[in-house]
């Protein structure tokens, strides 16, 4: 990755950039069209609310045309998908590349089951603002894109940078990808930011609702790589807020929410 | 509006007739059937469970007729519809209105999608026992009703009570209008609640559980404007009580079941 | 019941062979394949991420072949069952019992609505590998099974029990009675486990995902029997230990999930 420049972004809190950000998004109070999975889906919505935008879960292949014309961003979850909702996936992607409503694809397990990974691919078509996903996820969408990667669980963090650089580019979107260091790429330029605290692997939905509020970022900054990098930052502070003196899963995710809502 | 008589809950607690009637509902442990949104599942059993009805989500078109005559009361919420939990909507307030089963409509976003406000429009046709939701709501569900009105998110508490107490009285209905204050009126009275506390607008789901602990009511009230009316008391108690000394959003909703669960 | 042993577990913790069960889980981090209810998807992920296990809720027909050929086992709950999940379920018991994947079937409501009363019966073809149920649910498979028995939601223990060592001894399964006692059983010897706390009704998803982590145990413990019990007396563990100085429901599901995530 010779071509590419690296930033590292502290650990510190608050950083200056990334406040304003938030305090944009708070502003702005974007509405934000999610369709994701059954599991995260409320969770999700309160995230979104504890950061300051609008959630709103439309998912009928009738109304999903109309929303997306309607809401700021959208973000896309394939984790509990079937032939019902990956149709109204579909039509939401197309209506949101369309009209230029910025959009968040999260694969979730793709590469992994055959029908949602072909879905994906045709996802792909509608060129996402970012997507999101940890390292398995990127390297099959990065072949799905035609960079031919296998998918492999135990992929080194290298490995899956690279392919995201090269994915980022070839498809002109953001990629963010989650790990113990979460890196954010447009192909050019690659943040690195550090990741949170290790308790959030064991919460459901912590990465599916990074994904959310990436796309609430999306409306209110200047680039898409700034949105995902000001979605992990927070993300990273708030997780690491959460960890502290929590007694278990049930209390950080409880933690987690009130530092949201109350980070400044 | 010269002809209906206001009345105004104080914000004190215990409410004498409100707590008598929560002590019903305690006893007779009604069984509430939900056809919910997704995002408002989890909670929204929470909730019953923790006032002490007993939920069942009950939702394949293939259920709901049986479970309908097998339930006290039915809500009907929505939020997340598609064209097959519609049917199954149309269905279970069909079999409510031919069996004289209490129900409760809450119209998520009616008005700014037309799918749904076409539903909703032959959802009003089986009578609902209440209609739940905001002032946008309560406008659009009124247009469809035959008074022609407008959706407008702006719109001022008075003119959707105006319309509020008109839906009432044309589709003899009880009207819960939720708000900075909530007004719960049958066309004849309106009842002012005071509202709970801020806060309760950033975690989702508290408007729909609100309709879920409406229904709750009906079956153990003599009157649907009483079962809305307690149900909106003692949303405000709790809420207010939940506020008190909380972090952020994740432990209101903690606390919000606490409260609720412990309320006396 | 003269032919069959009956054990009683103590209410001590820890229970050395339960610990040794419950390190093997931690270690072995098994991949649990669920298709439950709306209500209990987000609680079910929780709770098995902080039981040690690694939840995947996959419900597409598309997909769930696939994905059972992956998964260490698989939970089918039919709690918010449809046409289209039912599918979905029978093709993954099926593909289950062809691959002699460990499976858990929750049969919630059985013999109260004739739609999953039938799908029932069709799964239990495929031999679950545990089945978990309360009094009623019981009854009606054992009935569904054979057994001829109605449903009676006010049936005593001891009628349960019997009908419960029948349906494990004529199917081949382990069946978990949950209820004041839990009573575990392969049709020769009875487990009866001490209850936790009565608060743990008024949380919904409990029951539910205690069928989630016998699932997770299959694959960790040499018979099914050890398995149920193992996850009925962490239940037990749990719940008591949650229950103390609980405020109310919402702390207590909060305090559930941090008492089982760190239980040792």
């Amino acid at each position: 990755m010779e071509k590419i420049t690296a930033f590292t972004i502290s650990r510190e809190w608050p950083h200056p950039e990334v406040l304003e950000d938030f305090a944009q998004l708070r502003r702005y109070n974007p509405l934000v069209h999610c369709i994701t999975n059954d599991v995260a889906t409320n969770f999700t919505a309160n995230v979104l609310l504890a950061a300051g935008a609008s959630p709103a879960m439309v998912v009928a292949i009738e109304e999903v045309e109309d929303f997306v014309r309607i809401a700021q961003a959208l973000l896309v979850n394939v984790g509990t998908i079937t032939a019902a909702t990956a149709e109204a996936m579909l039509k939401a992607a197309d209506v949101a590349r369309q009209t230029d409503t910025p959009w968040v694809l999260d694969p979730v397990a793709a590469g992994a089951l055959a029908f949602r990974t072909k879905i994906i691919e045709k996802l792909m078509r509608f060129r996402p603002t970012v997507i999101r996903g940890n390292a398995s996820e990127i390297l099959a969408v990065s072949g799905a894109a035609g960079n031919a990667r296998g998918v492999d669980s135990t992929v080194s963090s290298n490995e899956a940078l690279d392919a995201a650089v090269k994915l980022a580019d070839s498809v002109g979107t953001v990629v963010a990808l989650s790990g113990e260091f979460d890196y954010i790429t447009d192909g050019t330029d690659v943040i690195q930011v550090p990741g949170g605290h290790e308790i959030m692997t064991k919460v459901t939905g912590i990465g599916c609702t990074l994904g959310a509020l990436i796309a609430a970022f999306l409306p209110v900054t200047d680039s898409p790589l700034r949105a995902a990098t000001a979605a992990s930052v927070i993300y990273a502070a708030v997780g690491e807020r959460a960890a502290k003196g929590v007694r278990g899963t049930g209390s950080f995710a409880v933690e987690f929410l009130d530092q949201l809502s109350s980070l400044a």
